[in-house]
């Protein structure tokens, strides 16, 4: 299976620290390569950089339809995933839907954990979108920025940790999501100091999209992901 | 009032089309200036049309804020409208959304007409991103793709007409949503002929803009929709 | 446009005081004549109070229909709004739902500020039967009685400061919305303490009213909101 | 137990035949006794027709609290229900509600019968207003006003049975709800025809008083239902 | 009307207990009979022991259907209702669903106070399956097991006593649902210290059966749970 | 990964068959093992037979924790699925839930296809009870016992297509869940007929449990699903 990894930022290291993740998680005989959106910003923060990013992903998987059985969408508000879904013929996974998605086998209600309370909306957002609202406990915010956090990755443990707290106790709670790429490496930790499944996104991803190869399933085009080649061409 | 209103698609004519309805619909005072998207296509149809729309939409938005004291994006999946608050001081307005708002006011559910099959998932998801699912009564197509409509009017009424009767008959409908451009002059013909309320959707966002300019009210920066300063300069 | 504003309760200054802030609303051309329901409650506590004064309403609006383009229900319960749609060809307007319309405009999540607790649940029972659930953070009180709102405007305008706050950092509101008539001049207050919109109800029903009316949208009379003569002479 | 049973409008033969109906329904040493809203309109249609008859509801409840152990409002939209709940301390019933909750017991969904197409919104808004939405399977017309249903039996009969078929087979319902007073009587028959249990309002809501009344449960006055004593001297 | 109460688990005193309760609760007429599902759990907690109370409970009623007009399945999980139902022609409450279902008759939202923070989970499952979110404020743990609660009634009353004062306070629920078997008889304690009313579980189904048995009503048939002979003969 | 797959039913012909499915979508190094339900129903039909199957299912893996690495519930009822989640620290996986979960990387809206109009309900129930309401377009029944399914797989073929297409063109689904056993290997042709993705539900399972295991998910213990030992023991 030829798994295309995108990151829609622009940073390369992420993307590179993003395939490693991907990787490690790929069953024997995935090949996963990565992509950078180099025009986008270099972090994803808000809608405007959301919608930078999308125009970059779904450039990025028209022009490799071709090339690859699934593609995923590696930054935690899924930009550009439904654009993508239109204009490829193979599955394509977002990681945070893909988080949801495996999150209901493990308990009732999920929490999200982000980086800043000003991505809160967002993933509300998100969630309301996905119509998935009955199965979230809310989102928590750590308290720092996407930098920061790649920065100093004991400190992001820590805020983490409050924020996967309060969401168990205050929230109830029972699966974690983190969404961030340099939170990366953190799950482990995080799982045993709270005693519930911490899901990373990057991986959920990529099982998801092996999953879906592996059934033959794609995107289906009865609805409204069917192709629009007249738009195409414009 | 100054009010931008961008077509975000790249067709001119329509442009033109629309300016001319919402100063039809502007109170005196309210100077309606027109912008196309240049580089969006040439209508907007499907996902991937829409994240090329909504980038034209949030760069138009970015450089003119300091113009404008409201934004109208004139296509009715609303594209880039989050984007746009985020970029902007000034209240802008989604043409979709202008059309709910006006809908809760005048009856219990709203069906709204798209040309083809095609467009209703779309617009379900509009429907369900905004939270309003419990005021729809649904999406009905009319069968009719963009240019179509716009070729031939006659056409496009009784199709339209057909689509608001199954709407009011076997949903319960009882307020009628329009979208599309070309539709602009048929709503007092299907009114008459439905005997509901039909709401055009360019009128609808210029009333709502005007409005909320009046008031003083602008969105709100405490939320997912405040400024990223940072990202906007990357 | 000539406008009815209808103070559903007996305090004749109140209505004087809610006239004047709509006319200040108001744009250009707009009349607006206050009429007072006299025989209604001097405040509007509680459903009782509601029934009473929705009687009234709706014969005011009864016996004026052939004299307004719009009537506006001035009381943030919006006691009998239905029924006033049901007598009245012109679109009727109730302060607590063209505020909910608008702030769908301004950002995802809206809070309404109530004097007391004891108003808290009559307030959600309207954001529920509005269908508008998805889009509420819910209600907070500022612990005062209306007429003790009236009294001390520098009380009333610490304590809906504190409701406020509490609503955005705890409950993530992004857009408060303030119902009561004591509450008329301190929307800016608010606002700047606050750095969140703030809609005051009466204005925001004016710019309803006339945006409809612009429009030339009415309620609709194929539904629910048809006129039951028979019932009327009854 | 000593139960008022209250038609909320002005047609003396409705009550007398609805208190038979209750009487026949309830059990040995419970009282029942009717009253007659007298200035309320001879049959509740509509939003209006609702209000009036509110009005005299709570009155009537209001002048009654000391004189009996619990209300019954006998008409399926339950009008002025909130209102007498607030005034009263004894548990008030309304007919609509009850017949919901029973209809919980007997299966996943179900639906309401009216009269006319002309009241499927009010009672899609009643659904809505109890938060019972999941529970419902719609609502279906027999096309018959309330004097017609009372004139001519068998017609009703019919018609009533065509809507219910309606409603199980094309809504999936399970249980049928039928609520207004002139049906008093063909439930035996449409539940022999239908397969289905069939609901009468007014009995239900008796052994729903009957029940709340055994137990010594009263309206909870912790919340909105609190008695507003100031404002009923007003 | 001879109604059989199914105790769940296996602890033969508590089948006494709620027998007592139930028959004082019910009404002259009613014979109330208990049966102990023998091969149960003696309290049932969790996912599992609910499973195994479920077999036990289906094959209780469905010896003996023809021995008694209802079932009461007295545990706050309701395990085997739909299955009982689909035995029995006779109607089988739940007692939680019964207090949910007289709740509604009281206030607006209703909250559930469990022994265990590891309940809440489960009780907040029920509700989502019931349908009934909209009406829910939540579920509070007493921070007690049951055995311990029916060990130490006085502890049991204070636990339970501030849980449901932050139900009221915190969570704004104005009915409080108490399902465990040893709270019989706090009841009364409860309800003049909260000042809201309290809804002891088997009374509530007592009176819910005896409510449907008087008006003739049986489970529906036409859907899920029509009889499935040829599987019961397996 | 060794995955142990449950026939709930105890047909062993059945378990044989739907292993040689399991493996088929299984990837390298995954050893997926049967075991039928051997003292449940030969088919699961009605929420008895679901109740039989959940306590044998619970059984099953109870007593074999330590042997597997996760657990597949091979019936679309998913009995037991909470209750063995209670039991286990291996994932567990029910074959409804497990398309659910694929569905959303596929499209808006799913429907699922019976046998029989009798399973409707119930899997209105379960999609009600995950919380996935949102999206599910409902069920469709091929109207066809699970034997007579099993015995003319032609037939089956016949009826499930129209019961995809009725999905497909009255419900607007875009992807179609197949449930039932005898369905296994009618993916293709139904896939290629409808022009939409078909999910088989044991496959599904298959690829979620492995993508489970492969990153380390396990169910969470700190909500519902934590072990009762106390109860197991009784």
């Amino acid at each position: 299976m030829r798994c295309c990894l995108i990151n829609p930022n622009s940073t390369e290291s992420m993307t590179a620290e993003m395939v490693a993740a991907a990787r490690a998680a790929a069953s024997e005989g995935t090949v996963v390569e990565g992509v950078t959106a180099e025009h986008a910003p270099p972090t994803i923060e808000g809608y405007r950089a959301d919608v930078l990013a999308a125009t970059e992903v779904v450039d990025i998987v028209s022009e490799r339809t071709a090339d690859y059985d699934s593609f995923v969408i590696a930054c935690f508000g899924d930009p550009g995933l439904h654009a993508a879904r239109e204009v490829a013929d193979a599955p394509v996974v977002g990681i945070a839907e893909a988080s949801f998605q495996l999150a209901l086998s493990l308990g009732r209600r999920f929490s999200i954990l982000t980086n800043t309370e000003a991505d809160i909306g967002e993933m509300e957002d998100l969630v309301l979108r996905y119509g998935l609202g009955e199965r979230s406990a809310g989102v928590r915010a750590a308290g720092l920025g996407v930098a920061e956090a790649d920065d100093d990755r004991g400190s992001a443990a820590t805020a983490y940790l409050a924020a996967g707290r309060a969401a168990i106790e205050q929230d109830h709670a029972v699966v974690i999501l983190v969404g961030c790429g340099p939170l990366l490496g953190l799950r482990q930790h995080l799982e045993t100091e709270l005693g519930a499944p911490v899901i990373e996104a990057v991986p959920a991803a990529v099982v998801v999209a092996e999953g879906l190869v592996r059934l033959g399933l794609r995107t289906s085009k009865v609805g409204a992901f069917r192709r629009r080649d007249g738009v195409a061409a414009a």
